[in-house]
């Protein structure tokens, strides 16, 4: 019986898990709460009822700032507060694209955040289609292009993780800045989507120096292949019309909203979303899906009335959309308490279910990524590796190094709803919300209770450590 | 051996088909033709690219009919002719809506066809909801909504043979008309349509003699569940502004577009679909796909070089979608020769496959469509009842008398798309097409050469065989 009892003891001291018994159970109970708790899908539900679309700098924008700021004191969280900021303000007025000739006919489009305008009453060119990116750029430059309107019909490939966007979004910026520099008149490409519906997506764009700026947007699915099938089935050229105008202002107001959850000590556990929208849907998986999880989660953690060691800051960013302006001024204000921030997290991939726990710790503090993974794992949530991005608004915490958590969600139906007017509420299954919010309460509750760092300590502390290990070897 | 042969003969003699062989074979030449054929599919990939979206009475649709003569003429098709004639004409110019307050936003509508305008920057009023028609009529008349914008949520129920859709159109005419009857400013609808994405559905509305007439419009289901929430999250009223400005003319022109196959006699069978659309969508299930499932369906029994019975008549009709008007005109300007039309069909739902061959013979007739449903039953086409409608554009025809076929398809998705932008080619499955163009093919061959008729005959001549018939058993 003693010699039972030193084997056990020995066993477990060898597998001990950097994770306290108690604060696994904690963040077990807050799973088991989580999945029968409705307060995440509340919120993005009175999000994008009360506010709706909210547009970087709109006056929508501080609507959803003044919400945020009323529902997170009411909910019970600490320190709830605006941070402000300035950005530079664009928003679309009126577009229209239509085939001129030989088969009149208007097409769905829709401008690109921070295209110049057409003059008034547009543009009209002759039409010249390029498969891929690389197909325009490989186009010579000079006049080639001259009097033209580019088309970039590269479609994006449906992926789980998203992983098809990078080469989709490419010509976002891409088709202006290669049909400038070739003398068009302007740039149309095919939505940066998956979906065959009739909804063109927009987004972010932005010209390279010193290029001619021309005004670009982006077709439908539907209509990008009618524009394709015109110019086969069409003897002569086709024609087009493309007629935007947008209202800009050198100055508007944005905002972070802050709320915590405070701890017995002056180090941060992050957890994230994005308040702003585009301007089409109402913004329901991009990205009020994020802000009902992140403050789903902080709910639950809220109502343990249990002081977690960290503090946990749950950041409502502004402005995400037109380039991460929010995250920017976030690491910027807070830059002296950076080091202080020990984990970071944002939620902003819709509302699929989590398949994928994804780290970027220390390589020396992978024990406390396996231990949390275990607890994760019931949730139908696979290890990934640790090269892990954070989500959008970590990127400069990121690179201020800080760790990040990646909760990976399914992004296989994401999108078809990004950035169209498709993006709304009856996108969103409550119950994948819920896993979602559980994944968030139970990761964040750990972060903020687990002893010890999760970077890699200083290299002058680190090194003797190496040694040692390398001479054991 | 004398007295097996003479038993075999009887055998057939008892089971002899109305359908002879050679047609019956030919019949299933036809299928295996069509099944490995596209004309269908360019038909409507033709009509929809160089064309696009034709509203009736429209520019557009007047393009269609030339479209159509060019395109009928070069397959081979005889007579090709267009028979005009003039329609009211009415179109959208501008439509807007949103929440004025208390979460002022958006929303997405579209017009109903026939609405009259609201006054120039439209009209602001509260709204009160009415989950059903039935509720609404329910509503006590008077001045009992003055000022309050009326809004019918009732939702659509799926189903694959398109029933749904009887209780949910009622709404398209209906909403105006009660509103117009209790003093409301104007009355919207949840979109006849059973998708969830933002789109709004069009269609047709007609005022009652002397009632008000205030301006309507259709709600995508999104919008709807938004202004559903709005009111239930609102501690007060929520107002809506709703504009809407039309183009109207009292007289344009519009017309039926005819080909033929011409047979040895003077008898007719008539398949047709109709050319018009409405104006958001590009019009491919509805009812281009019609169009090239008729088309194609003529242009493998051309290819036959084997003249049949009877003609063999294809009309795309005009301006359907405004209260079959081309099918009333047709029926008006054929009036002397409806006697001779045997058989009448229309595809008008889509281009679902094929699951159920229904009819509406003489009672006496129905061995003809037992012989043509086992002809047909390969294709996954199950016999229905002697019901059939025919098709909208046939309506006159049967209330004529004319018997008719419903090839009826698989709807489950069609209103998914019916009347929006949405309604594009990429919504087609071209082998569901070719399943279809089969069908009509052999249907119709059949049809035009199988001997007898398939009315009932006369009382007066019928009279005695009944007697006959009814002393046997
Ligand atoms: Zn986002
Ligand atoms: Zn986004
Ligand atoms: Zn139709
Ligand atoms: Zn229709």
């Amino acid at each position: 019986m003693a010699a039972t009892t030193a084997l056990t003891a020995s066993a477990f001291a060898q597998a001990e898990s950097p994770l306290p018994p108690k604060v696994e159970a904690d963040a077990k109970k807050l799973i088991e709460k989580a999945l029968a708790d409705d307060q995440g899908y509340r919120t993005v539900e009175e999000l994008t009822t009360k506010v709706g679309a909210r547009l970087a700098g709109s006056e929508a924008e501080a609507r959803a700032r003044d919400w945020a700021v009323d529902h997170l004191k009411s909910l019970g969280f600490k320190n709830v507060r605006i941070e402000t900021f300035e950005i530079p303000y664009w928003a679309r007025e009126k577009e229209a694209a239509a085939i001129v000739s030989p088969f009149p006919q208007e097409l769905e489009i829709t401008g690109l955040g921070g295209s110049v305008a057409t003059p008034e009453g547009g543009v009209t060119g002759e039409v010249v289609r390029f498969e891929t990116m690389t197909e325009l750029k490989n186009y010579p430059e000079g006049d080639t292009l001259a009097g033209k309107i580019v088309f970039v019909d590269e479609p994006m490939v449906r992926t789980q993780d998203g992983s098809g966007y990078g080469v989709a979004v490419a010509k976002r910026s891409g088709a202006a800045n290669e049909a400038g520099k070739r003398g068009a008149k302007a740039a149309l490409i095919r939505s940066v989507g998956t979906d065959h519906h009739r909804f063109p997506h927009t987004g972010l764009m932005s010209y390279e120096k010193d290029v001619t700026k021309v005004p670009t947007a982006a077709l439908s699915a539907p209509d990008s292949d009618q524009l394709a099938r015109a110019l086969e089935m069409s003897d002569g050229p086709v024609t087009v019309l493309f007629e935007l105008s947008v209202q800009t202002r050198e100055k508007a107001p944005s905002g972070n909203v802050i709320a915590e959850i405070p701890g017995r000590t002056d180090e941060i556990v992050l957890i994230g979303a994005h308040l702003d929208s585009w301007d089409l849907g109402t913004g329901a998986v991009d990205d009020g899906a994020g802000v009902g999880i992140v403050v789903g989660a902080g709910k639950l953690m809220l109502d343990k009335r249990k002081k977690p060691e960290r503090t946990i800051r749950i950041v409502l960013f502004g402005s995400e959309e037109v380039g991460l302006l929010g995250a920017f001024e976030y690491a910027r204000a807070h830059a002296a308490e950076l080091d202080k921030h020990v984990m970071g997290a944002e939620s902003d991939f819709g509302a699929g279910k989590i398949y994928q726990f994804q780290t970027r710790y220390g390589e020396s503090q992978l024990d406390k990524a396996a231990a949390m993974a275990r607890v994760l794992e019931p949730l139908g949530i696979a290890r990934g590796d640790n090269m892990a991005g954070g989500g959008p608004d970590v990127i400069p915490l990121r690179i201020a190094g800080v760790p990040v958590t990646s909760l990976r969600q399914n992004g296989w139906d994401y999108f078809d709803l990004h950035h169209t007017p498709d993006d709304t509420l009856d996108k969103i299954d409550p119950d994948e919300l819920a896993q979602n919010v559980a994944a968030y309460a139970a990761f964040t509750w750990m972060a903020a209770n687990m002893p010890g760092p999760f970077r890699e300590p200083p290299a002058e502390e680190a090194a003797p450590t190496e040694d040692v290990a390398d001479g054991a070897q």
